[in-house]
């Protein structure tokens, strides 16, 4: 951190703090709509993690939780110029982690919740977007979900299909698994199934949580029962975000020209290598192969779009332009090897800023 | 704030975040106390605040203060290399404050307690102190109580005096005003007595909230009654930490070669060029006069130390090796117009920091 003002003589202390500074508290009080402008908030996020589900390993604690926020926020400023602030919270309760947000929101622009295990982490964004007048994005779900649609729209334009044609396999229930198959039906994907630890996601199950439940209303349409290998028959896209792995066996089924995203990270649901024996586009979360599926596509240039627009929340249009901008960036490089930009581009933040802050402003 | 590492490869973005900070997290969940080491809470700070106190403006709310804590955030680091962040809760209930900051903590390296209003800060500070294993330090009260007994270590000097020899006379009971007190008394001098807007604080009085009750068992000892123009006649020093005003009139009591520190901000207690009549040395808050007590002399530096140190609590002892340090600085600069260095003496904090560590490692 820096200060953006000198502070070298008694005049720069008696401006940057007493008794100048008073009178920028004035003005805030009298206004308090003029703090976007007096004050480094409309440019700063809090990352905001209770550390239970990091990375693929799980519930780890705020403490530990602390070296990925710190990363993120690295992102943010690198793509994006957004200053961001890793908040570790020493709580798991619900209730206990809106109550402190929404207690430190007067100090921020913006809420990015991060690592936050399912299914508490769908009601808690719920809850924080329906309180604070400030965006509030949980990055595991629509971070992933938005890199996600875009990549999935390139490999559907590479094997000439359309969304309406398509049937999707999603393995995974958690937040990304949600989040994604919410966007791919808003999409206008033809068929989706939902498979988690115990297999398919059925009405018949008894087991489901109110989350997974939601999913039922407008999933696996012909009633499917059974394991990931039954609902992989015949489908042509196998999106993971278990943290788990998957049978070669069970790809078998998968019909041609298929579609493998495996995103577990750091470990893909199916190397691949081998994920590439049955499929014409294959995308991971890992750097070394093509086609990474990686947030960073997408979280900074939200940020910056919403703060631009002092947006008040991110709403589903802003998600849908910042795929499709995502999507766009790829332009003629568009292949089987390139269907989403390389995260470094740094083209890609400024154009999903502009396009979410579009968005905000026509809707 | 800006990246202390490049992001302009998929190597660098490796490292920085997936997969190869995941490496990072395991290390910190292995053993907590290289969160030290790995992360940037060892420099961070936050600058927690409910907006109840805010300079002599008052409770202008959690929003309106945030210019305070940002010009503070900009201190820190000039004069220390501190890190810090503005936190400005949307909440003014003690509970709430205490349990909101506990569940932050795991974020930060210490917490520096801002513009909270009394008595409630006391409370705040207590059970911050009690239950975080990191540094918590209520500013108005003990940076000002720091800085102002480094100054009146010096006036007695100037005016060849003993500690145990002064009467001095504190107005106001606030954050300040109690802190002040607490340390003059721990430091010798040998009366005191405090007013609040009531008049003398006595043991006769059945207004005291619990902290001024407190303050009874070591002042007053003559057990006056009455206003400040009584509690004023014979004394010594005069140490105007209330916000408030003080008639021309009353100061006439004092004795000869009196002290008077009128600290209010941004309006002193009395005019500096008023007091000058009364007193041999004059001492405020501002700039645009000599003797500036100014907490900016104490607090890098104190957390400087603390986080250098890894201490866990700032002791009674930091906290005098801070007022000695920086009573020091003044060296041969020593007069009636020079009783504390100039707040934008560089060596301050250093020196600060130095005594403060020092005072941590010799306990």
């Amino acid at each position: 951190m820096s200060s953006k003002v000198p502070l070298a003589t008694k005049e720069d202390l008696s401006i940057a703090y007493t008794p100048g500074v008073a009178e920028v508290c004035r003005a805030i009080a009298d206004d308090e709509s003029l703090a976007a402008e007096y004050t480094w908030t409309s440019n700063l996020v809090a990352v905001v993690t209770d550390g239970t589900a990091v990375l693929g390993l799980g519930d780890i604690g705020p403490r530990a939780a602390l070296p990925v926020m710190e990363g993120k926020a690295a992102l943010f400023k690198e793509f994006a110029g957004v200053d961001s602030i890793p908040i570790c919270l020493d709580s798991t309760d619900p209730d206990e982690i809106v109550e402190t947000v929404a207690r430190l929101a007067p100090s921020f622009g913006g809420i990015n919740l991060e690592d936050i295990s399912a299914p508490r982490c769908f009601e808690i964004e719920r809850r924080l977007e329906e309180r604070l007048p400030i965006p509030v994005f949980h990055d595991d779900q629509h971070g992933t979900a938005i890199v996600t649609l875009a990549a999935l729209r390139n490999a559907a334009r590479v094997t000439d299909r359309k969304f309406g044609d398509l049937r999707v396999v999603v393995m995974g229930a958690g937040a990304a698994g949600v989040a994604i198959t919410k966007a791919l039906h808003a999409a206008g994907v033809g068929e989706l199934v939902v498979c988690d630890s115990r297999g398919i996601v059925h009405a018949g199950r008894d087991d489901l949580n109110p989350v997974k439940r939601e999913l039922v209303e407008f999933t696996n349409p012909r009633g499917l029962t059974g394991d990931i290998a039954e609902a992989l028959r015949g489908a042509q896209v196998l999106i993971g975000v278990s943290g788990g792995s998957i049978e070669e066996a069970a790809l078998a089924g998968l019909g041609p020209d298929a579609i493998i995203f495996a995103l577990a990270n750091p470990t893909p649901e199916v190397h691949p290598e081998v994920a590439a024996k049955y499929a014409a586009v294959v995308a991971t979360g890992r750097s070394d192969f093509p086609n990474q599926i990686n947030n960073v596509l997408a979280f900074p240039g939200i940020f910056r779009g919403a703060l631009d627009a002092r947006a008040t929340h991110i709403t589903e249009a802003m998600k849908l332009a910042a795929a499709e901008a995502i999507a766009d960036r790829v332009g003629e490089d568009l292949s089987a090897g390139c269907v989403v930009p390389s995260p470094l581009d740094p083209t890609v933040a400024p154009a999903v800023a502009a396009a979410v802050k579009a968005a905000w402003e026509s809707r």
